[in-house]
Protein backbone atom coordinates (compact mmCIF):
# COMPACT_ATOMS: atom_id res chain seq x y z
CA UNK A 1 0.00 0.00 0.00
CA UNK A 2 2.85 2.13 0.59
CA UNK A 3 4.54 1.22 -2.37
CA UNK A 4 2.72 3.01 -5.02
CA UNK A 5 -0.45 2.89 -6.54
CA UNK A 6 -2.79 -0.19 -6.74
CA UNK A 7 -2.20 -3.55 -8.72
CA UNK A 8 -2.98 -2.36 -12.57
CA UNK A 9 -6.79 -3.70 -13.03
CA UNK A 10 -7.52 -3.91 -9.57
CA UNK A 11 -8.50 -0.27 -8.91
CA UNK A 12 -12.04 -1.11 -10.52
CA UNK A 13 -15.43 -2.49 -8.53
CA UNK A 14 -14.03 -6.09 -10.16
CA UNK A 15 -12.08 -6.32 -7.21
CA UNK A 16 -12.27 -9.55 -5.24
CA UNK A 17 -13.14 -9.79 -1.66
CA UNK A 18 -11.19 -12.18 -1.23
CA UNK A 19 -8.00 -9.76 -2.00
CA UNK A 20 -5.80 -9.53 0.98
CA UNK A 21 -6.00 -5.88 -0.09
CA UNK A 22 -9.43 -5.57 -0.52
CA UNK A 23 -10.83 -2.58 1.42
CA UNK A 24 -7.87 -0.56 0.68
CA UNK A 25 -8.38 -1.17 -3.05
CA UNK A 26 -11.81 -0.55 -2.53
CA UNK A 27 -10.88 2.31 -0.77
CA UNK A 28 -9.05 4.30 -3.16
CA UNK A 29 -11.57 2.90 -6.28
CA UNK A 30 -14.34 5.22 -4.86
CA UNK A 31 -12.10 7.95 -3.65
CA UNK A 32 -10.46 8.13 -7.03
CA UNK A 33 -14.02 8.07 -8.43
CA UNK A 34 -14.55 10.51 -6.06
CA UNK A 35 -12.36 12.82 -8.21
CA UNK A 36 -13.91 12.24 -11.34
CA UNK A 37 -17.30 12.92 -10.15
CA UNK A 38 -16.49 16.55 -8.52
CA UNK A 39 -16.64 15.10 -5.13
CA UNK A 40 -13.34 15.13 -3.62
CA UNK A 41 -10.72 18.10 -3.92
CA UNK A 42 -7.57 17.85 -4.34
CA UNK A 43 -6.88 18.68 -0.55
CA UNK A 44 -9.06 15.54 -0.07
CA UNK A 45 -6.67 13.07 -1.77
CA UNK A 46 -3.91 14.39 0.16
CA UNK A 47 -5.86 14.31 3.59
CA UNK A 48 -6.77 10.26 2.46
CA UNK A 49 -3.15 9.40 1.69
CA UNK A 50 -2.37 10.67 5.30
CA UNK A 51 -5.04 8.87 6.59
CA UNK A 52 -3.96 6.07 5.14
CA UNK A 53 0.04 6.22 6.45
CA UNK A 54 -2.05 6.25 10.44
CA UNK A 55 -4.45 3.60 9.65
CA UNK A 56 -1.44 1.39 8.27
CA UNK A 57 0.37 2.13 11.95
CA UNK A 58 -2.63 1.34 13.29
CA UNK A 59 -3.08 -2.03 11.91
CA UNK A 60 -5.81 -1.52 9.44
CA UNK A 61 -8.50 -2.12 11.89
CA UNK A 62 -10.82 -1.47 14.51
CA UNK A 63 -8.73 -1.23 18.13
CA UNK A 64 -10.99 -1.80 21.09
CA UNK A 65 -10.80 1.99 22.18
CA UNK A 66 -12.41 2.95 18.84
CA UNK A 67 -14.97 0.27 19.37
CA UNK A 68 -15.85 1.70 22.75
CA UNK A 69 -15.98 4.98 20.67
CA UNK A 70 -18.15 3.90 17.95
CA UNK A 71 -20.63 2.39 20.95
CA UNK A 72 -20.34 5.94 22.67
CA UNK A 73 -20.35 7.82 19.25
CA UNK A 74 -23.80 5.14 18.97
CA UNK A 75 -25.21 6.16 22.43
CA UNK A 76 -24.68 9.97 21.83
CA UNK A 77 -26.52 9.87 18.76
CA UNK A 78 -29.65 7.47 20.23
CA UNK A 79 -29.87 10.08 22.95
CA UNK A 80 -29.88 13.01 21.00
CA UNK A 81 -32.71 15.62 20.30
CA UNK A 82 -31.54 17.03 17.13
CA UNK A 83 -28.43 14.98 15.93
CA UNK A 84 -27.26 16.17 12.09
CA UNK A 85 -24.01 13.68 10.28
CA UNK A 86 -21.77 16.19 8.67
CA UNK A 87 -21.12 15.39 5.39
CA UNK A 88 -17.72 16.76 2.61
CA UNK A 89 -16.37 15.47 -0.38
CA UNK A 90 -14.28 12.20 0.85
CA UNK A 91 -17.47 11.13 3.09
CA UNK A 92 -19.26 11.50 0.32
CA UNK A 93 -17.18 9.37 -1.84
CA UNK A 94 -15.82 7.04 1.02
CA UNK A 95 -19.19 5.84 2.57
CA UNK A 96 -22.24 7.32 1.15
CA UNK A 97 -24.62 4.32 1.58
CA UNK A 98 -23.20 4.15 4.82
CA UNK A 99 -23.64 7.74 6.25
CA UNK A 100 -27.45 6.92 4.76
CA UNK A 101 -27.83 3.62 6.48
CA UNK A 102 -26.76 5.30 9.71
CA UNK A 103 -28.88 8.41 9.46
CA UNK A 104 -31.73 5.73 8.88
CA UNK A 105 -30.65 4.24 12.59
CA UNK A 106 -30.71 7.32 14.45
CA UNK A 107 -33.04 9.63 12.94
CA UNK A 108 -30.10 11.96 12.37
CA UNK A 109 -29.98 15.21 9.81
CA UNK A 110 -27.65 14.83 6.72
CA UNK A 111 -26.01 18.16 6.21
CA UNK A 112 -23.09 18.94 3.60
CA UNK A 113 -20.25 20.99 4.95
CA UNK A 114 -17.18 21.88 3.16
CA UNK A 115 -13.92 23.04 3.82
CA UNK A 116 -13.88 25.05 0.57
CA UNK A 117 -17.21 25.45 -0.04
CA UNK A 118 -18.72 26.07 -3.56
CA UNK A 119 -22.44 25.36 -4.78
CA UNK A 120 -21.31 23.46 -7.42
CA UNK A 121 -19.77 20.58 -4.90
CA UNK A 122 -22.23 20.86 -2.50
CA UNK A 123 -25.04 19.80 -5.31
CA UNK A 124 -22.92 16.96 -6.59
CA UNK A 125 -22.45 15.86 -2.98
CA UNK A 126 -25.66 16.27 -2.64
CA UNK A 127 -27.09 14.68 -5.69
CA UNK A 128 -24.76 11.45 -5.12
CA UNK A 129 -25.98 11.08 -1.53
CA UNK A 130 -29.65 11.02 -2.61
CA UNK A 131 -28.74 8.39 -5.48
CA UNK A 132 -27.78 6.15 -2.37
CA UNK A 133 -30.92 6.79 -1.06
CA UNK A 134 -30.81 9.92 1.68
CA UNK A 135 -34.46 11.66 1.10
CA UNK A 136 -33.18 15.26 2.11
CA UNK A 137 -29.82 16.28 2.25
CA UNK A 138 -29.10 19.89 3.96
CA UNK A 139 -26.42 22.36 3.76
CA UNK A 140 -27.67 24.41 1.06
CA UNK A 141 -29.32 27.31 2.31
CA UNK A 142 -26.93 28.00 4.74
CA UNK A 143 -28.68 30.65 6.67
CA UNK A 144 -26.96 29.47 9.95
CA UNK A 145 -23.35 30.05 10.81
CA UNK A 146 -20.54 28.88 13.11
CA UNK A 147 -19.29 31.66 15.51
CA UNK A 148 -15.44 32.20 14.73
CA UNK A 149 -14.70 31.38 11.43
CA UNK A 150 -14.22 32.77 8.52
CA UNK A 151 -17.49 33.83 6.25
CA UNK A 152 -17.24 31.07 3.63
CA UNK A 153 -16.66 28.27 6.13
CA UNK A 154 -19.19 29.43 8.99
CA UNK A 155 -21.94 28.78 6.75
CA UNK A 156 -23.99 25.81 7.97
CA UNK A 157 -28.02 25.74 7.39
CA UNK A 158 -29.97 27.00 10.62
CA UNK A 159 -32.23 24.17 11.27
CA UNK A 160 -29.14 21.52 10.73
CA UNK A 161 -25.73 21.73 12.53
CA UNK A 162 -26.46 24.90 13.60
CA UNK A 163 -29.19 23.92 15.92
CA UNK A 164 -27.99 20.22 16.03
CA UNK A 165 -26.93 19.23 19.99
CA UNK A 166 -24.90 16.30 18.45
CA UNK A 167 -23.12 16.56 15.32
CA UNK A 168 -20.45 13.59 13.81
CA UNK A 169 -17.99 15.41 12.09
CA UNK A 170 -15.87 12.47 10.04
CA UNK A 171 -13.02 13.96 8.70
CA UNK A 172 -12.91 17.78 9.91
CA UNK A 173 -10.82 20.18 9.78
CA UNK A 174 -9.05 21.32 13.14
CA UNK A 175 -10.47 25.04 13.57
CA UNK A 176 -13.91 23.95 12.73
CA UNK A 177 -13.89 21.03 14.85
CA UNK A 178 -12.72 23.40 17.56
CA UNK A 179 -15.31 26.14 16.59
CA UNK A 180 -17.81 23.46 16.86
CA UNK A 181 -17.06 22.59 20.23
CA UNK A 182 -16.69 26.25 21.32
CA UNK A 183 -20.81 26.59 20.53
CA UNK A 184 -21.25 23.41 22.97
CA UNK A 185 -22.32 20.77 20.64
CA UNK A 186 -21.26 17.13 21.35
CA UNK A 187 -19.06 16.68 18.85
CA UNK A 188 -18.02 12.85 17.11
CA UNK A 189 -15.42 13.13 15.50
CA UNK A 190 -13.48 10.50 12.62
CA UNK A 191 -9.82 11.01 12.57
CA UNK A 192 -7.54 8.47 12.01
CA UNK A 193 -4.85 10.51 13.92
CA UNK A 194 -5.33 11.07 17.60
CA UNK A 195 -2.67 13.89 17.35
CA UNK A 196 -4.86 15.99 15.65
CA UNK A 197 -6.58 18.76 16.89
CA UNK A 198 -10.17 17.73 15.83
CA UNK A 199 -9.56 15.00 17.36
CA UNK A 200 -8.44 16.77 20.68
CA UNK A 201 -11.28 18.57 20.21
CA UNK A 202 -13.76 16.08 20.31
CA UNK A 203 -16.46 14.99 22.37
CA UNK A 204 -15.71 11.64 21.38
CA UNK A 205 -12.77 10.75 18.89
CA UNK A 206 -13.08 7.49 16.82
CA UNK A 207 -9.73 6.98 15.45
CA UNK A 208 -10.59 4.32 12.61
CA UNK A 209 -11.07 4.27 9.45
CA UNK A 210 -14.56 5.60 8.17
CA UNK A 211 -14.79 2.85 6.01
CA UNK A 212 -14.87 0.30 9.02
CA UNK A 213 -16.09 3.08 11.46
CA UNK A 214 -20.10 3.98 10.23
CA UNK A 215 -20.84 0.64 9.76
CA UNK A 216 -20.11 -0.12 13.54
CA UNK A 217 -21.38 3.34 14.63
CA UNK A 218 -24.37 1.89 12.86
CA UNK A 219 -24.55 -1.82 14.14
CA UNK A 220 -24.46 -0.43 17.78
CA UNK A 221 -26.55 2.24 17.05
CA UNK A 222 -29.28 -0.45 15.82
CA UNK A 223 -28.48 -2.51 19.15
CA UNK A 224 -29.03 0.82 21.37
CA UNK A 225 -32.56 1.57 19.63
CA UNK A 226 -34.32 -0.21 22.76
CA UNK A 227 -32.22 1.26 25.34
CA UNK A 228 -33.67 3.33 28.22
CA UNK A 229 -32.04 6.88 28.60
CA UNK A 230 -30.41 5.60 31.75
CA UNK A 231 -28.40 2.85 29.73
CA UNK A 232 -27.70 5.65 27.15
CA UNK A 233 -26.25 7.93 29.59
CA UNK A 234 -24.30 4.99 31.26
CA UNK A 235 -22.60 4.19 28.36
CA UNK A 236 -21.80 7.78 27.79
CA UNK A 237 -20.79 8.52 31.03
CA UNK A 238 -18.20 5.33 30.91
CA UNK A 239 -16.32 6.75 27.74
CA UNK A 240 -13.16 8.62 28.42
CA UNK A 241 -11.81 10.21 25.48
CA UNK A 242 -8.52 10.83 26.94
CA UNK A 243 -7.90 7.28 27.42
CA UNK A 244 -9.04 6.42 23.91
CA UNK A 245 -6.71 8.87 22.28
CA UNK A 246 -3.72 7.76 24.35
CA UNK A 247 -4.65 4.08 23.53
CA UNK A 248 -4.89 5.17 19.51
CA UNK A 249 -1.67 6.81 19.89
CA UNK A 250 0.21 3.91 22.15
CA UNK A 251 -0.75 1.57 19.44
CA UNK A 252 0.57 3.88 16.29
CA UNK A 253 3.70 4.13 18.37
CA UNK A 254 4.42 1.32 19.98
CA UNK A 255 2.76 -1.33 17.37
CA UNK B 1 -1.06 20.13 8.93
CA UNK B 2 -2.99 16.93 9.78
CA UNK B 3 -5.99 19.38 10.51
CA UNK B 4 -7.52 20.18 7.12
CA UNK B 5 -6.28 22.35 4.69
CA UNK B 6 -3.97 25.32 4.06
CA UNK B 7 -5.04 28.48 5.92
CA UNK B 8 -6.62 30.28 3.07
CA UNK B 9 -4.48 32.91 1.40
CA UNK B 10 -1.44 30.95 2.28
CA UNK B 11 -0.71 28.53 -0.30
CA UNK B 12 0.40 30.85 -2.87
CA UNK B 13 3.86 32.01 -3.30
CA UNK B 14 3.28 34.49 -1.23
CA UNK B 15 4.06 32.59 1.87
CA UNK B 16 6.41 34.19 4.17
CA UNK B 17 9.02 32.36 4.85
CA UNK B 18 8.97 33.35 8.79
CA UNK B 19 5.66 31.21 8.90
CA UNK B 20 6.10 28.36 11.38
CA UNK B 21 4.72 25.98 8.70
CA UNK B 22 6.27 27.71 5.91
CA UNK B 23 7.93 24.44 4.57
CA UNK B 24 4.62 22.11 4.81
CA UNK B 25 2.55 24.99 2.66
CA UNK B 26 5.28 25.60 0.13
CA UNK B 27 5.13 21.77 -0.33
CA UNK B 28 1.15 21.42 -0.69
CA UNK B 29 1.15 25.08 -2.97
CA UNK B 30 4.27 23.29 -5.28
CA UNK B 31 1.95 19.46 -5.64
CA UNK B 32 -1.04 21.28 -5.83
CA UNK B 33 0.80 23.77 -8.42
CA UNK B 34 1.99 20.18 -10.04
CA UNK B 35 -1.77 19.01 -10.69
CA UNK B 36 -2.94 22.43 -12.53
CA UNK B 37 0.27 21.98 -14.34
CA UNK B 38 -0.89 17.98 -15.73
CA UNK B 39 2.53 16.74 -13.69
CA UNK B 40 1.09 15.22 -10.27
CA UNK B 41 -1.41 12.20 -10.37
CA UNK B 42 -4.12 11.56 -8.10
CA UNK B 43 -2.03 8.65 -6.81
CA UNK B 44 0.75 11.26 -6.46
CA UNK B 45 -1.62 13.32 -4.30
CA UNK B 46 -2.50 10.67 -1.89
CA UNK B 47 1.44 9.47 -1.94
CA UNK B 48 1.78 12.76 -1.11
CA UNK B 49 -0.64 12.94 1.77
CA UNK B 50 1.12 9.72 3.20
CA UNK B 51 4.20 11.34 3.23
CA UNK B 52 3.34 14.34 5.18
CA UNK B 53 1.52 11.55 8.14
CA UNK B 54 5.16 9.56 7.90
CA UNK B 55 7.16 13.17 8.10
CA UNK B 56 4.92 14.52 10.81
CA UNK B 57 5.74 11.42 12.85
CA UNK B 58 9.44 11.75 12.42
CA UNK B 59 9.28 15.45 13.70
CA UNK B 60 10.12 17.31 10.16
CA UNK B 61 13.36 17.25 9.92
CA UNK B 62 16.57 15.54 9.21
CA UNK B 63 17.55 12.87 11.44
CA UNK B 64 20.79 11.92 12.12
CA UNK B 65 20.83 9.03 10.10
CA UNK B 66 18.81 10.40 7.18
CA UNK B 67 21.75 12.82 6.82
CA UNK B 68 24.33 9.96 6.82
CA UNK B 69 21.99 8.18 4.35
CA UNK B 70 22.09 11.58 2.49
CA UNK B 71 25.79 11.47 2.53
CA UNK B 72 26.25 7.94 1.40
CA UNK B 73 24.06 8.83 -1.37
CA UNK B 74 26.34 11.55 -2.38
CA UNK B 75 29.50 9.73 -2.45
CA UNK B 76 27.76 6.96 -4.65
CA UNK B 77 27.32 9.41 -7.00
CA UNK B 78 30.26 11.08 -7.15
CA UNK B 79 31.98 7.33 -7.15
CA UNK B 80 29.31 6.63 -9.78
CA UNK B 81 30.15 6.09 -14.01
CA UNK B 82 27.06 6.46 -14.66
CA UNK B 83 24.71 8.19 -12.26
CA UNK B 84 20.98 8.95 -13.21
CA UNK B 85 18.75 10.92 -11.29
CA UNK B 86 14.97 9.27 -12.04
CA UNK B 87 11.83 11.74 -11.75
CA UNK B 88 8.07 11.23 -11.50
CA UNK B 89 5.52 13.97 -11.26
CA UNK B 90 5.52 14.64 -7.94
CA UNK B 91 9.61 15.17 -7.89
CA UNK B 92 8.68 17.11 -10.76
CA UNK B 93 6.53 19.41 -8.78
CA UNK B 94 8.23 19.51 -5.49
CA UNK B 95 12.09 19.93 -6.58
CA UNK B 96 12.34 20.70 -9.75
CA UNK B 97 15.35 23.03 -9.30
CA UNK B 98 16.70 20.86 -6.70
CA UNK B 99 17.25 17.96 -9.52
CA UNK B 100 18.64 20.12 -11.53
CA UNK B 101 21.14 21.33 -9.02
CA UNK B 102 22.01 17.58 -7.96
CA UNK B 103 22.50 17.02 -11.74
CA UNK B 104 25.25 19.74 -12.21
CA UNK B 105 26.78 18.83 -8.99
CA UNK B 106 27.07 15.00 -9.32
CA UNK B 107 27.06 14.72 -13.53
CA UNK B 108 24.00 12.87 -13.38
CA UNK B 109 21.72 12.11 -16.38
CA UNK B 110 18.05 12.90 -15.45
CA UNK B 111 15.23 10.37 -16.43
CA UNK B 112 11.33 11.06 -16.31
CA UNK B 113 10.08 7.72 -15.13
CA UNK B 114 6.55 7.36 -14.89
CA UNK B 115 4.49 4.79 -12.98
CA UNK B 116 1.13 5.42 -15.08
CA UNK B 117 3.24 5.94 -18.54
CA UNK B 118 1.60 8.34 -20.88
CA UNK B 119 3.89 10.28 -23.55
CA UNK B 120 1.98 13.74 -22.54
CA UNK B 121 2.93 13.54 -19.25
CA UNK B 122 6.34 12.57 -19.66
CA UNK B 123 6.52 15.63 -22.07
CA UNK B 124 5.09 18.01 -19.72
CA UNK B 125 7.54 17.02 -16.90
CA UNK B 126 10.82 16.80 -19.23
CA UNK B 127 9.46 20.70 -20.18
CA UNK B 128 9.31 21.61 -16.62
CA UNK B 129 12.69 20.31 -15.53
CA UNK B 130 13.65 22.53 -18.98
CA UNK B 131 11.90 25.64 -17.46
CA UNK B 132 14.08 24.66 -13.84
CA UNK B 133 17.35 25.09 -16.18
CA UNK B 134 17.74 21.08 -17.28
CA UNK B 135 19.79 20.65 -20.26
CA UNK B 136 18.88 17.40 -21.13
CA UNK B 137 16.15 15.21 -19.94
CA UNK B 138 15.94 11.22 -20.90
CA UNK B 139 12.86 9.20 -20.36
CA UNK B 140 10.94 9.91 -23.73
CA UNK B 141 12.89 7.28 -26.27
CA UNK B 142 11.93 4.20 -24.09
CA UNK B 143 14.55 2.01 -25.81
CA UNK B 144 15.54 -0.38 -22.59
CA UNK B 145 13.73 -2.30 -20.45
CA UNK B 146 13.97 -3.40 -16.61
CA UNK B 147 13.25 -7.10 -16.70
CA UNK B 148 10.60 -8.04 -14.72
CA UNK B 149 7.87 -5.63 -14.84
CA UNK B 150 4.84 -5.09 -16.92
CA UNK B 151 5.32 -3.60 -20.59
CA UNK B 152 4.74 -0.14 -19.89
CA UNK B 153 5.88 0.26 -16.64
CA UNK B 154 9.66 -1.73 -17.87
CA UNK B 155 10.11 1.49 -19.95
CA UNK B 156 13.64 3.43 -19.75
CA UNK B 157 15.47 4.80 -21.87
CA UNK B 158 18.83 2.15 -23.32
CA UNK B 159 21.45 5.03 -22.45
CA UNK B 160 19.47 6.25 -18.91
CA UNK B 161 18.69 4.43 -16.45
CA UNK B 162 18.99 0.94 -18.19
CA UNK B 163 22.56 1.81 -18.47
CA UNK B 164 23.17 3.22 -15.10
CA UNK B 165 25.48 1.45 -12.34
CA UNK B 166 23.84 4.26 -9.66
CA UNK B 167 20.15 5.30 -9.52
CA UNK B 168 18.16 7.86 -7.28
CA UNK B 169 14.94 6.76 -7.44
CA UNK B 170 12.99 9.62 -5.20
CA UNK B 171 9.29 8.17 -4.47
CA UNK B 172 9.54 4.97 -6.41
CA UNK B 173 7.41 2.43 -6.22
CA UNK B 174 8.47 -1.15 -4.53
CA UNK B 175 8.08 -3.25 -7.64
CA UNK B 176 10.05 -0.96 -9.45
CA UNK B 177 12.78 -0.32 -7.04
CA UNK B 178 12.94 -4.34 -6.35
CA UNK B 179 13.44 -4.99 -9.92
CA UNK B 180 16.17 -2.10 -10.65
CA UNK B 181 17.95 -3.55 -7.18
CA UNK B 182 17.54 -6.97 -9.04
CA UNK B 183 19.62 -5.95 -11.96
CA UNK B 184 22.19 -5.52 -9.45
CA UNK B 185 21.91 -1.27 -9.79
CA UNK B 186 23.08 0.83 -6.49
CA UNK B 187 19.60 2.21 -5.74
CA UNK B 188 19.69 5.75 -3.80
CA UNK B 189 15.66 6.04 -2.36
CA UNK B 190 14.16 8.28 -0.84
CA UNK B 191 11.23 7.71 0.34
CA UNK B 192 9.59 8.64 3.92
CA UNK B 193 8.18 5.66 5.48
CA UNK B 194 11.23 3.25 6.47
CA UNK B 195 9.00 0.24 6.49
CA UNK B 196 8.40 0.12 2.72
CA UNK B 197 9.87 -2.44 0.02
CA UNK B 198 11.10 0.65 -1.87
CA UNK B 199 12.95 1.78 0.88
CA UNK B 200 13.85 -1.82 2.37
CA UNK B 201 15.23 -2.54 -1.65
CA UNK B 202 17.70 0.42 -1.60
CA UNK B 203 20.90 0.26 -1.23
CA UNK B 204 20.76 3.46 0.59
CA UNK B 205 17.34 4.32 1.77
CA UNK B 206 16.72 7.58 3.05
CA UNK B 207 14.57 8.54 5.06
CA UNK B 208 13.59 11.88 5.09
CA UNK B 209 11.22 14.85 3.00
CA UNK B 210 12.32 14.95 -0.34
CA UNK B 211 12.57 19.06 -0.05
CA UNK B 212 15.28 18.70 3.17
CA UNK B 213 16.89 15.64 1.58
CA UNK B 214 17.75 16.86 -2.16
CA UNK B 215 19.69 19.93 -1.42
CA UNK B 216 21.59 18.39 1.60
CA UNK B 217 22.70 15.32 -1.16
CA UNK B 218 23.35 18.19 -3.21
CA UNK B 219 25.75 19.91 -0.98
CA UNK B 220 27.45 16.85 0.54
CA UNK B 221 27.99 16.36 -3.19
CA UNK B 222 29.73 19.66 -3.50
CA UNK B 223 31.99 18.91 -0.29
CA UNK B 224 32.74 15.59 -1.96
CA UNK B 225 33.94 17.12 -4.96
CA UNK B 226 37.58 16.74 -4.38
CA UNK B 227 37.47 13.32 -2.20
CA UNK B 228 39.49 10.65 -3.84
CA UNK B 229 37.82 7.79 -4.72
CA UNK B 230 39.36 5.72 -1.25
CA UNK B 231 37.65 8.42 0.63
CA UNK B 232 34.25 8.05 -0.67
CA UNK B 233 34.84 4.19 -0.57
CA UNK B 234 35.16 4.79 3.19
CA UNK B 235 31.99 6.91 3.54
CA UNK B 236 30.24 4.07 0.73
CA UNK B 237 31.42 0.97 2.95
CA UNK B 238 30.38 2.67 6.41
CA UNK B 239 26.83 3.45 6.07
CA UNK B 240 24.78 0.40 7.27
CA UNK B 241 21.45 0.83 5.69
CA UNK B 242 19.51 -1.45 8.31
CA UNK B 243 20.73 0.43 10.87
CA UNK B 244 19.33 3.97 9.27
CA UNK B 245 15.89 2.33 8.55
CA UNK B 246 15.84 0.94 11.98
CA UNK B 247 16.82 4.53 13.23
CA UNK B 248 13.93 6.10 11.51
CA UNK B 249 11.22 3.28 12.65
CA UNK B 250 12.27 4.39 16.41
CA UNK B 251 11.78 7.66 15.50
CA UNK B 252 8.55 7.50 14.15
CA UNK B 253 7.10 5.03 16.59
CA UNK B 254 8.71 5.86 19.86
CA UNK B 255 9.30 10.34 19.48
Amino acid sequence: MFDGPSPAGMTGPEIPESHPRYESLLTRHRIEDGVDRGLTSKQGLIAQGRGEAFDYLLGEETIPSADDAERAAAAHLQRADHPVLSVNGNVAALVPGEIVSLAEATDADIEVNLFNRTDRRIERIAGHLRAHGAERVKGQTADGRIPGLDHERAKVDADGIESADVVLVPLEDGDRAEALGAMGKTELVVDLNPMSRSARAATVPIVDNLIRALPNVTAHAEALRGASPAELDSIIESFDADAALAAAERRIRDA
